[in-house]
């Protein structure tokens, strides 16, 4: 799963902290296989979360965890928009 | 590094097997840390490459590479465009 975050203007630095609370929070699960957090060069407002999960069960559970769901509600005010890029990865290093 | 390829219509899949080829290249070569082929649901001649490198310099050193250098002639006439995003990484898990 892939998607860039447009953050509110100013407030993509405050975003990036929040998903990279999330990403911490997904460390000791064995389902979640990348949650990688990057920002763009381009657009100064734009975030991009590449997330590799066993199974789309796996990645819903997780919206489930209390953590999880603090983290969205202090992100949401923060996000102006959300373009998920829908990918099926297929294979190399990290998969 | 990030970057969306386009394949001549039709190549998709031929040209996602080279660059599966080229990540299983990187396999043994730990300044590359993800090398993650993805296949767009939305184009169907689009294709996702996610890289991390422990540094530019690395990742120019690998393109250096005999194997590496056939693979890209071997893919260069099936790719129609190559656009890449420009994202730097902050952190997460997989980093």
């Amino acid at each position: 799963m892939t998607g860039k975050l447009t953050a509110q203007p100013g407030k993509r630095e405050e975003l990036a902290d929040i998903l990279l609370q999330a990403a911490e929070g997904m460390k000791d699960n064995a389902d979640c296989e990348l949650y990688l957090v990057n920002v763009s060069e381009d657009d100064p407002d734009a975030i991009w979360v590449m997330e590799l999960w066993r199974s789309a069960e796996a990645h819903t559970n997780s919206l489930k965890d209390p953590a999880a769901i603090a983290l969205i509600q202090q992100a949401r005010p923060l996000i102006a928009a959300i373009e998920p890029v829908k990918l099926r990865p297929v294979g190399g290093k990290g998969f």
